[in-house]
């Protein structure tokens, strides 16, 4: 992000008699701060509240004028917001009618008494809810806070502004009702029963950033117990875009993925959930790398998903650490730490290598480095082509789910929305860097929600009829 | 409602073979329903799904019509909708951004990687959560579907329609997000830990529809343990509307409510509720009428609430049925059942009788056979003067809450919201038949917020500073 176009609001409680206004205006012009405007928040007989809306070119600049001003008798800071606190001010989304009640003939129809019939109809067909509540179009985006984005264990509070932030993108991109619950619940048998029991007012369960491996048993047990879809984003979105990336490289240097000898590095719920597509989409020679190296049938792990990985990955047993097994790889993926790929490991690689350094901010390889030797790279970053970004997938896989209000979203629908991904580049512009498609492509969720749809009838877990 | 502009949508499946579309719209006529619009759904080769606006002036009609149709070799009604049906479709509410998101710059402020430091921000200081996500205006309408209007305990999932019905007026008249949540759960105790789980997202919770005697525990126990207002509005709402008919109808008959002998008839949740609001009013002689008879200090009871109400009420220790306690009664507040209040029992009553006839549908005694005997009389029916309607309180009392960050809403802001009401109507526009404000009134919602801001401020429960 450039910072020249930065503003800040400062909140300053200034003392009349002890300081003139022209003072601090020229700390600001000093510290090459462009005061754009003053609101007055309060006017006393001695002291006066204003909201100083300041340009300003770079941080330290901020920096040095906030101290400056610190400094001065009589004035005191009470507040400093810059633009992203300012777009969180009372939160960033709003729950309204989509139609308006003006009399009381329009309240007898929304409200008692006519709605009674709307009840009593539900009551007696649950199915109806579906048709006549915000169940056919509302998603819960359920988080506890453990894992937020890079910054781990969070208080519930703390993790609402990255789910308003989603819940915007399911409106804004694909027309869903999502509302943000941040749980204060760590106990995830209690978890599963509170999500269960707010199961009736949403057509859908949007997980999002709960740790491993809490997240495996919530997902699994939610998705048995329930009849709406429960995908959890940071496992499955990241993988179906993911596996989107490996089918547009593969078209490029013309490899076949069953064929394809692919490391994934850093065995966590992104790497095994990206293994599991993988292998859904006909994947046979994947091997799984870890702190302790490749992953085998033969070893012994605590972790009950690793001994899972080793029995249905790496059908070669091979064994070593990550600049061992890259040998001849013809695809890395990395989930797991910065700087973790060296360009020695990449010049090991079969013909045409293609590296996917997901790590974040910082990528197991630096795309700088890796470029001079990679055919095809992909990372986490918007500052670099190809950024894997799972704001591609939940607007249109929920998008499809909902429309043929599907009672889950199962491993084809996931394939389905890949290769929707995949194939919203066409193949005449599809290039290195160019694989996958940007966030604001209008063709993504239109694209990824019809191929859901089918998938979703094929496999019969549609609940729509579809004639209609 | 009148019945006169009735619409409904019936979609039919025609077989081409069996039927032509005059047929059916020949019976549409001859059964005097207008024919205003045709929708093709789908056309197939042999059957023709469409869907036909009819507009019908009453309920035979429409049955007869059905009927006909529904006859007819070839056609099957595959849906009836009618109007209120219609706006039920998809849902009432609808979750928005309240900024659009529209290129990568923009969605770095609400989304990552920015948002991150607003979710640190909050997470060493929660009660920035106040300012900084949704909780700054957003309150949860929570049920578990066990007492929906007069219908008595119905699936969660058909409380939804009540629920979102709520919600809509909580943002047209107060400008709050309300998200309905009806909770697919039965136990009291389970309740309040889904609620305090939730309470991270919300700035407060309105309880709504939960049967007697759980309603009580739920909210007491959800009021000790949160610091965000809890307002079970079946208790408190109707409550605080009654206290203000009662406020003004005093002012008509120019008494005192500490003199007033009251009689309240049905001690359920409402009217132990109402009888609350009358004491911290300052009503001193208020009897308690039930099946049993007068609820006095003497005698035991199996309902904790009803020993209760013995000890807190009747210092005359009146005892005996309706008719008897009633003798001298100023007012007469009926929360009971139909027509249980007789003329003679009006007459016995003071001079200048006010009556509160508040079962639904049908009052305690009907106003036409009333009214030559009261003084003032209100019903909960919006086709009569004085209706006594929870939607008066609920969006005022929540914006006053929100606004100052109260922590809960306690009695003093509760009898400051009832003033308020009885205020909004002017000394020299009140009479009989005008002692409540009508629901669309625009100052009833700014004339609570404001009282009760006051009244948190000063019963130190509001957590803004009041000066900013």
């Amino acid at each position: 992000m450039t910072q020249s176009n930065m503003h800040l609001i400062l909140r300053l409680e200034i003392n009349k008699n002890h300081n003139s206004f022209g003072e601090i205006a020229t700390i600001i012009s000093d510290s090459k701060g462009d005061l754009t405007a003053i609101d007055v928040i309060k006017e006393g007989a001695e002291t006066t509240i204003r909201d100083l809306t300041i340009k300003v070119s770079n941080k330290e600049d901020q920096e040095t004028m906030v101290q400056s001003i610190n400094d001065l008798d009589g004035v005191t800071i009470q507040h400093i917001s810059d633009r992203t606190f300012l777009v969180h001010l009372g939160g960033k989304i709003e729950v309204r009618p989509t139609l308006s009640i003006d009399n009381r003939e329009e309240l007898s129809h929304v409200y008692t008494p006519e709605v009674a019939r709307v009840c009593k109809a539900i009551d007696e067909d649950p199915s109806l809810a579906h048709n006549l509540t915000i169940k056919r179009n509302a998603v819960a985006v359920i988080s506890d806070g453990s894992a937020v984005l890079g910054l781990g264990k969070l208080k519930p509070e703390a993790a609402m502004p990255v789910m308003e932030g989603k819940a915007m993108l399911f409106k804004q991109l694909a027309d869903i009702n999502a509302y943000p619950l941040c749980l204060d619940e760590e106990n995830a048998e209690n978890i599963i029963q509170i999500v269960k029991s707010l199961s009736p007012s949403f057509g859908g369960i949007n997980l999002e950033d709960i740790s491993s491996p809490r997240c495996f048993e919530i997902e699994e047990r939610l998705k048995e117990e329930l009849d709406i879809p429960v995908f959890h984003d940071d496992q499955h979105g990241t993988a179906i875009v993911v596996l989107a990336g490996v089918i547009n490289a593969l078209k490029l240097v013309k490899k076949d993925l069953k064929q394809c000898k692919i490391v994934v590095c850093g065995i966590g719920a992104a790497g095994i959930s990206i293994t599991k597509m993988l292998l859904k989409a006909g994947a046979e020679n994947i091997i799984g790398v870890d702190k302790e190296g490749a992953i085998t049938k033969e070893e012994h792990y605590e972790n009950p998903m690793w001994t899972w990985y080793g029995e249905n990955t790496n059908p070669n047993r091979e064994t070593g650490p990550l600049p061992t097994v890259i040998q001849d790889a013809d695809i890395f993926i990395g989930v797991a730490a910065a700087n973790i790929l060296q360009v020695e490991d990449i010049k090991k690689m079969a013909e045409d290598p293609i590296v996917f350094a997901l790590a974040n901010p910082d990528p197991e390889i630096a795309p700088e480095v890796a470029n001079p030797y990679v055919r095809v790279m992909a990372t986490g970053r918007s500052d670099f082509p190809n950024q894997v970004n799972n704001v591609l997938c939940f607007p249109g896989i929920f998008r499809g789910a909902l429309d043929c209000k599907a009672s889950t979203i199962n491993d084809e629908m996931k394939l389905a929305a890949s290769k929707a991904i995949a194939d919203v580049i066409p193949e005449d512009e599809l290039n290195e860097d160019y694989i996958i498609p940007g966030v604001f492509n209008k063709n993504v969720v239109p694209k990824i929600k019809e191929a859901v749809v089918e998938a979703a009838y094929a496999t019969g877990v549609a609940r729509n009829k579809k004639d209609i």
